[in-house]
């Protein structure tokens, strides 16, 4: 950046001005007439880089160009992202609340919520930036995928035990990887009995109503659950708890036998909107582990949208 | 367990009677007489390893001996980590809600709430039961540790932009390891910023009520956290936000230099009580990263839980 300290920039209520066209070839600002007009942002980021900024022929020093610069709010996030990007290479320009360069990047503060019913189908990109200032970038896109597993059960017996049901058929875990098993005895997760009961498999010796009603009383969330849950067992995938991992499911394409067990590709949670630092936590979480984090934004409509870290 | 496939138990309304000693060697039930009297959570353990169980000269099969088991509700847990903790070789007894061995564990459902107020002081392990019946172990202990860390701060100027401080005293970033650094500008955040201001080291352009107002608005949690965080730095800790492992903060005994920093020892959250699942997934995310996992759980008398996984 030894060409760009030279430069003298004047600060006037909301923008920059300076006479240097070596900052427009480099990217910065707008031309107009002799001189270029610099957003807050920019004049901000180049006073970091050694730009002089000038009031009335009074030379600021950086705290002093800090406070002018965000005497707008908005202008925080927008020069955290702002800074990232360029120090990263990319030319990019401040239109607005955006940052718009080959991609549109929307900056959103880790306390800010994300709706996705908004961002859905919108071609920008997210741009996170926690308590540390750091700043980490999301691509999303619809996600509508489909498994390619097939089930054949003949029905069984269970043992409704309060908060689980509790089988002695073997199979349903060992061929169709329901439930969990230890010494024989097969663990099912009430989203997993009420689907197999609801399918007419599974015998129990309470109806499925007392059996929903006791889910519904154990779990806020498990008309939510399940819906979705029967969902993806109708696109054919191979369902899972993803508690381990934070979510609500994790999802195998395919399930031939156990000693084969596939790596499952995706974690789903049911979310609406969600808390931009809890996004970025369930996507680091499934990178981790080597999956793509889903979110079910609409139960009604059964919507997925996926989201993935990208680099910049 | 080839010795215990012979045994024959008869089941009663609340519990098992067997007439073979061995069973009482083995280390269960009660002798009482020439019989030993047997815990239903007993009876089906023992099914599960071959032993035929009877009701009225009629041999029951594992559902029905589960379905007599689990009528009682409670039985559920208790089963779980009765298996769980026999097949590691424990020498164990079912004592009401409780197993009981040379150390006392209490089985909890992943979806309970841990209030840690019960619990702290108390001589028993947690041992919580998830949604697939794996069982793991917790100890706790109270917590009441102080760091090493001086500091001299002299005072500075910052400025306060929207959700955060930004600061040109690069010294509070490298010597005093507040905030974060980039481009030479240090990021402060509320919690931090608030801090030194009541400390009279941070002038700002707005007034500390003003600052900590915003704080407010901004986190619903702001005022614990920062109870807790004074606190911390009170005991002589270097505290940074602990957001990327979900946590409040974290916590350094002693940093000298940044060029050298030192592992940070402890995760700190503030939770009163917290749901089991999530209390495993804290202590999960914390032994992941070789620290331990702290709950405030008193603001107002500022007591503090570590909990930690045990292995059985």
């Amino acid at each position: 950046m030894e060409g760009v300290k030279v430069a003298r920039i004047d600060v006037f209520e909301d923008y920059g001005v300076s006479r240097s066209k070596n900052l427009a070839r480099r990217g910065f600002g707008r031309e107009r007439g002799n001189s270029v007009l610099l957003h807050p942002v920019e004049v901000a980021y180049l006073s970091t880089k050694g730009c002089s900024v000038y009031l009335n022929e009074k030379k600021l020093n950086i705290t002093e160009i800090l406070k002018w610069c965000f005497k707008k709010k908005e202008n925080t996030l927008l020069f955290f992202v702002f800074s990232d990007l360029r120090n990263r290479g990319r030319k990019i320009k401040v239109e607005e609340n955006f940052i718009v360069g080959n991609e549109i990047f929307v900056p959103i503060s880790e306390r800010d919520f994300v709706d996705f019913r908004e961002i859905v189908g919108r071609k920008f990109n997210l741009a996170i930036v926690d308590e540390e200032g750091d700043v980490t970038y999301y691509k999303h896109s619809e996600w509508n995928c489909v498994g390619r597993h097939r089930e054949n059960i003949k029905p069984f017996d269970g043992v409704f035990a309060g908060d689980r049901v509790l089988t002695c058929n073997k199979e349903i875990f060992e061929k169709f990887f329901y439930g969990s098993m230890n010494d024989g005895i097969v663990n099912l997760s009430l989203v997993e009995a009420v689907y197999l009961a609801e399918k007419g498999l599974l015998k129990l010796d309470v109806s499925n109503e007392k059996l929903k009603y006791t889910a519904r009383q154990m779990e806020k969330k498990f008309e939510e659950r399940y819906a979705v849950y029967r969902d993806l067992k109708d696109r054919g995938f191979v369902v899972k708890t993803g508690f381990k991992f934070g979510s609500d499911f994790r999802v195998y394409e395919k399930v031939e036998n156990l000693r084969d067990l596939p790596h499952s590709k995706y974690l789903v949670k049911v979310a609406e909107r969600i808390r931009a630092s809890e996004l970025a936590s369930h996507v680091r979480v499934a990178r981790a582990v080597r999956k793509k984090m889903v979110f079910c934004f609409d139960i009604k409509g059964l919507r997925y949208i996926c989201i993935e870290r990208i680099k910049v």
